[in-house]
């Protein structure tokens, strides 16, 4: 099976993807609209896409790319994400002036580049792809932060492992498939819900701008009890200053008790569309 | 006064800090947190952010440095965002090869892209400065994308006005000031509080992470009537899955209904901040 994911083999998607879909096939993608074309387009079985990062927050690129394609949310992980000082072999710390990776990540380990006035950060388009640029160009002089897998994947050695600042950094991953009977088979293999015991659903929706319009959708869910994770707000094209807001809540669509709560909001709301219903992430 | 923003002289920032602060000497910075450094080390009197735009949505930098550091909202703006081809006087639009800007703006300006594949997009760290650095370097195969305010302030000529996809394009600016006296004495210049007819609060908080919870935070307006006009989470640093949420509602902390208001919201959150009460911007 074939999956789709952002970035180049050894990032965190990749990591991700190999969590969700034990036996599987990455397709790296430059962008996220990518991503998202490839498995509209049947090219790939499969997405695995960051939707939220516990320091960054939410990636607001896949939360409008959810939205505009068809692509039903199948499952979800939870990966820490490690920072790594990565080089090619032979390469000793002290030869580094220039580090390389994506902005995220060189902002996530602001103490070691404080630590270290002497090494410059540089920003690259990936974090596993700035491993594979500096093992593909023979850099003595350069190293770039990744995970261990990406080290791994090109034959690169770890210098300083764990650089990041915090270690509460954890990134939230959607598995995404393509809608119909092909995508069912595919969420049996991955995460049998038979098995899972507890759903999650994924949902957006709009209300009327009326003052309390917010505070009445969300009475459909803590009205019966369940738990919200995850409001995002985003904007609403063609509606200046009116949002979209994206839901998260634990339950499966097809609990009588969730079913009434999303007949509830559907009376209530302008747009509602369901995302996905997926067994949650541990 | 001296008023910080990010960003070089002729950006939205410096346009819609003239049009809160008649009057003002703009302070360009590179950073984001160099607009909160300057403000909060007094070296400047007054600071103008932008905080979210109709298309791209928050500029959660800007809400995180909102908590980080304590400099009250006291006024905002909004401005409708115009994009044109800027170039150096005498450079024919047939010759541009390489368009400079904020990503944010290229990424606005699709279109235009579409229909010149020709021309290159080449991101930049503002809008304004890309036309500066065409303008000194001279360059004569290139253009910036910015306001026609930049194009004045440089002595660039606009070759193709409104490029922007989308009309719907507008950004929200705040007005920060120290908090104190001197800050209010500059609140009664800029937006004089007795003449405004209405009040917009902006605010931060946690909930118990239990459900019902943020319906609860929420029915302390709903149940007043009061209007929200904005909901946005944040990720809680160190509590993983856990958010901020900042809210603006239109209403004075000192009129009794919002006071009460206000109360019931402190009652039921873990930690509650009032960012600040300003005159709502038309």
């Amino acid at each position: 099976m074939k999956v789709a994911i952002q970035g180049e083999l050894g990032s965190f998607s990749h990591e991700a993807a190999e969590r969700m879909l034990q036996k599987c096939t990455v397709v790296p993608c430059a962008r996220s609209a990518e991503v998202f074309d490839r498995l509209e387009q049947a090219s790939v079985g499969a997405a695995v896409i960051p939707i939220e990062n516990t320091l960054h927050g939410s990636v607001h690129e896949n939360y409008d790319h959810l939205l505009k394609y068809d692509l039903p949310i199948r499952g979800e992980t939870f990966l820490r994400i490690v920072h790594n000082i990565i080089v090619p072999p032979g390469v000793k710390f002290s030869q580094i002036r220039r580090v390389y990776s994506h902005p995220v990540a060189l902002n996530q380990c602001r103490r070691f580049f404080e630590e270290n006035p002497q090494i410059e950060r540089t920003p690259f388009y990936d974090t596993a792809g700035s491993v594979k640029m500096v093992m593909e160009e023979g850099l003595i002089d350069a190293g770039a932060i990744a995970s261990a897998n990406a080290a791994e994947i090109y034959g690169a050695k770890i210098l300083r492992r764990s650089i990041e600042d915090d270690r509460e950094n954890f990134t939230r991953f959607f598995l995404l498939e393509r809608p119909g009977r092909g995508a069912r088979r595919v969420v049996l293999q991955a995460s049998p819900p038979r098995t899972a015991k507890r759903f999650k659903t994924t949902l957006v929706f709009t209300t009327r701008n009326l003052p309390g319009a917010l505070f009445r959708s969300l009475s459909a869910f803590a009205l019966r009890d369940i738990s919200l994770t995850k409001i995002e707000s985003r904007p609403l094209r063609g509606k200046p200053w009116e949002y979209l807001f994206y839901l998260d809540f634990m339950g499966h669509v097809n609990d009588p008790v969730c079913r009434n709560a999303l007949n509830h909001l559907a009376g209530l709301a302008d747009m509602l569309r369901i995302l996905g219903c997926y067994p949650a992430g541990e």
